[in-house]
């Protein structure tokens, strides 16, 4: 016996497929959505087939716009010289925030996974090479997360930039700034030694 | 300068306003319904809609149904006699599964809050008493929750109730069952002594 109706559990169901929200927390959530007025759950449905209808990626970058050329790489006042090459959207947006790159992006959408069956080819690392053939274009940052896979998709990347006379960096590690060198942990300290600047 | 369009920032928005649902959870979850098919996006919106239009609150309990009167309440194997008061459908559906309850319920879709203006007639207290004061109605089980609005609110219902010559009872306090002593709080052992049976 269904003790909730099935409109309900298929709402609880689909945002029990959403990343990290378990069955409690889809639970709560269509809860929630219930006890808004039905405006607010019109609004929120709308919402959702909006922004897949609206939103593509850039013709260049990748990143998420509903242009077909994203601002960024519209702008006429960003370094056409650099790329900064990021696994997700939600990266540009962390060094946008930062103001201190004026370069462009290049979106992998992923990195590559071999456990995931995630080759180069799912990532368009091949647009990638396409713009960093281009004349403008003097360096490839690569700022992939510092995790496995984002260092083997920064070095496999990097390796195939080679034959292109570009320069080709990596982010810097060490310690975060704020934090205490109490919490830091063993890799990122040896990091941060061999990363040592003068003073 | 935006730098998500307008479609996108308007779903992490509508998704930052569920509970729970911090800014950086809401990007992630915004980025994945993005990131599927375009008929998983609208099954999903559709899924919303749906709950909305069906699922009403039973006529007699409360409880969420998608008929005038819940399964619950229409069985004829139930033991009318006998309500359990509940602050919320998801509480129905956790004694459901112990198997151990044969009655019917009361959903009161909240709790006496004066913090946040919620009032008795807010959680329609007065249905309740309605159906109380019918002949077969013999127990009403006060199962809020155990914190000091749940025991407030079911003091509140307890004393209403106290001119209708019925038993008004509350689930029982102690050691979870299967749990540590170790871990036990303060309260929870004062309970479990106060409440301790021969054996």
């Amino acid at each position: 016996m269904a003790f909730f109706p099935a409109a309900l559990d298929n709402l609880i169901d689909r945002f029990a497929a959403l990343p990290g929200v378990g069955r409690k927390s889809a639970q709560r959530l269509a809860f929630y959505v219930l006890s808004l007025p039905e405006q607010e759950t019109a609004a929120f449905a709308e919402a959702i087939t909006a922004a897949k209808r609206d939103v593509r990626q850039c013709r260049i970058c990748r990143n998420y716009t509903d242009r077909d050329v994203c601002p960024i790489c519209a702008s006429d006042r960003r370094d056409r010289s650099v790329i900064c090459v990021v696994s997700d959207p939600k990266d540009v947006l962390s060094i946008e925030r930062a103001r201190e790159y004026n370069g462009l992006y290049h979106v992998l959408h992923g990195v590559i996974s071999p456990m995931n069956h995630i080759g180069p080819d799912d990532i368009g690392v091949k647009d990638l090479l396409v713009r960093a053939a281009n004349d403008e274009v003097q360096e490839v940052i690569m700022a992939t997360n510092p995790d496995t896979e984002g260092e083997a998709t920064a070095m496999y990347i990097s390796r195939l930039l080679k034959p292109f006379s570009i320069k080709v960096t990596r982010l810097a590690y060490g310690i975060p700034v704020g934090s205490n060198l109490e919490f830091a942990d063993d890799a990122t300290l040896t990091r941060a030694l061999e990363g040592r600047t003068e003073i």
